[in-house]
């Protein structure tokens, strides 16, 4: 399993009328997740998009435990629990700033060749750097 | 079970540079069609609030099929399957103008007494209008 | 001059905790009123990037000046005062349903060609529509 | 004048099918500098909620320069030009990672006492802040 921590801070725009943070904007932060899990290990999702192979979401699950709030200094726990083949699965768990767990994400990503417009196996570059988290040698 | 659709054009700022509708914009595409769900029986999710009982969303699920484009005239048709008690469930599925479904998506709420912030059961008016669709009498 | 009117619902994720627009949304607003103007006329943005033309904004002004609230049902009155050259300049007025003024708004937009890359005339299409609204003969 | 410049990366969300941070997004990284500019007095816009005064903005204008990318790790200049009194100016240059002057904008806001849902003064301790960077003694 490879996981990474990143932090976030909840932005006036994001919240709505309930003073909660709205749930679609959720779908954001695990953006911001997943690509800055990918920059600790070297990688940046920029760069697959530039090899040509692009990881639309294909589905997303949310839980709202409790509500995130303005100016919260969020921390996201981003999970890759197996090795990427065409899919790519990230686990998502945010804490607000007392470490009390407030949401937890799930999505799916598929790679696609932008050439062929097909799906295709995960980068090489990927792959290589998450061996090392998952290989029992 | 009630069911309900209306239309929503995709909007430049909801694509992404994938060219697609950006994979969070669709929970903003269920807010709306559950709210037009309800205005279709001449409640208002404002009402709701107004009488004092918010509903903030507490898990979302999308399956993202096909990629919603830009300017594309979308109907979502929204399905509460069953009476709702403290907690409402909405189903959608979301179709471009040729009738494919891009999009399944389900969303459950749950009722706050915004008072006593503790749940509470479904706004009474609410009941009384989907009975008719539910029950067998 | 042409003017053409559109209205829009206020949603929920476009509030903030102040119980208002969050002052960004504005933004698209004024990009679905261009764009139904444009419709108005027969005409659609998404035609002018099929025929290789962009027009990204280069200028935004705002006036906020009683705020939108959720749920409103603003209209939204779009001017074009001028005959479009490389800029197009669309001016906007929200009001909500009491005929209340609440927001002005302007933009200006260039065209670029996209295969070059610089800018270029309005489309032909555009000026021959909008000609009659202007032209003194 | 007082001056604070903070850093923000462009997420996916961000931009449109142009390939460019959709225009209507500049708002938001306007409200994260300013927010960011108060942190660096130590204050915070929530500490002036909390104390019952909200701060909606009344203006905004913006020139687009060069467009922001996906990805990009941009840094915003936020200058405040002037002791605040009912109302409060900032003005925003947004540069990329080579320097380059992409967007300059410009926000009014004004200050509401909540309780009366009237304009006030700004709040002292920002005054007692910004003091020193405006008082020629």
């Amino acid at each position: 399993m490879y996981s990474y921590s990143n932090t976030l801070r909840v932005r006036y725009a994001e919240t709505d009328q309930m003073g909660y943070v709205y749930y679609g904007n959720y779908a954001q932060y695990y953006e911001v997740a997943r690509v800055e899990c990918l920059r600790s290990m070297g990688l940046s999702y920029k760069m697959f998009e530039d090899m040509g192979i692009m990881m639309p979401v294909i589905s997303l699950n949310s839980k709202y435990l409790k509500p995130a709030k303005y100016d919260d200094l969020l921390t996201i726990t981003t999970s890759i629990k197996e090795l990427p083949g065409v899919r790519i699965h990230f686990f998502y768990d945010i804490y607000n700033a007392e470490g009390i767990l407030l949401n937890q994400g799930e999505t799916t990503l598929v790679c696609i060749n932008m050439q062929t417009n097909r799906p295709c196996g995960s980068p090489q570059i990927l792959l290589d750097n998450l061996k090392s988290f998952f290989d029992p040698s």
